[in-house]
């Protein structure tokens, strides 16, 4: 039987979020936190709309999903992002002991690997997944930000 | 003529937001952040009254800082810290591109430096400032914590 819930479904949800944040005007990163294939978080970028650094998808989807389940630690959970994530958002992730993370586009300059940030020893890491998709949407972005400038 | 405004009058500020945290069962680290003399933001760790491992001090404080200057970076900007940042915090310092980070206690296991985490090129760093004080109050909330359990 094909199971319609595989990280490629959860990671167009994360790429709906990244949608959002395009049309916001903030660079486009979405991420959705999944647990028994219930999404019980998603968030997009917003370090514009609220001028705050700390405000990466990731961030936001980490705290909404603690909140959901009312505990701290993301056990059993797996991130959806569509970028890889950077120093800041692993470190958040190395404290939350999630078990699984999925990104899709490889961030070269200040990605995790590429930075050497330390996961969790619990956590498992692969990228790729729908990787053009989001690299097509952040290629996009920067271009027209280019030209309005 | 003696400035009173050094940096043991600012990690001074910092340790009572740290002895605040103890006094909630928090584990008791602290920060302000400080622009031209004056404090802007001020923060204690509330990691379980918020039940989210994104709660530390520092980001709180980052978070604070840019809401009162209304931008996003904190250029000409010192954080205080009673405790060595953590690689998320030090990541989110990355992107504020703080000019300086000075913090007591050294964390051996989990700080930025022992983590290898990069801070951004503008950023300044120095420790040990207050870290007996710092290393102090942590010591006592481990210990009582261990004699509860």
């Amino acid at each position: 039987m094909i199971d319609p819930f595989d990280d490629t479904y959860f990671m167009k949800r994360a790429l709906f979020e990244a949608q959002t944040a395009y049309e916001q005007g903030e660079i486009p990163v979405g991420a959705v936190i999944v647990v028994n294939n219930t999404i019980i978080a998603r968030a997009h970028n917003l370090t514009e709309r609220l001028t705050d650094v700390t405000a990466h998808a990731e961030m936001q989807a980490i705290t909404a999903a603690a909140n959901y389940l009312g505990g701290k630690y993301l056990h059993k959970c797996t991130l959806y992002v569509t970028l890889e994530p950077c120093q800041m958002c692993a470190g958040a992730l190395y404290w939350s002991q999630i078990d699984r993370i999925v990104y899709g586009a490889t961030d070269e300059q200040r990605g995790c690997k590429a930075m050497g940030t330390t996961l969790h020893p619990k956590t498992k890491i692969e990228g790729g997944v729908l990787a053009a998709a989001s690299t097509e949407l952040l290629k996009r972005f920067f271009v027209e930000k280019r030209n309005l400038n």
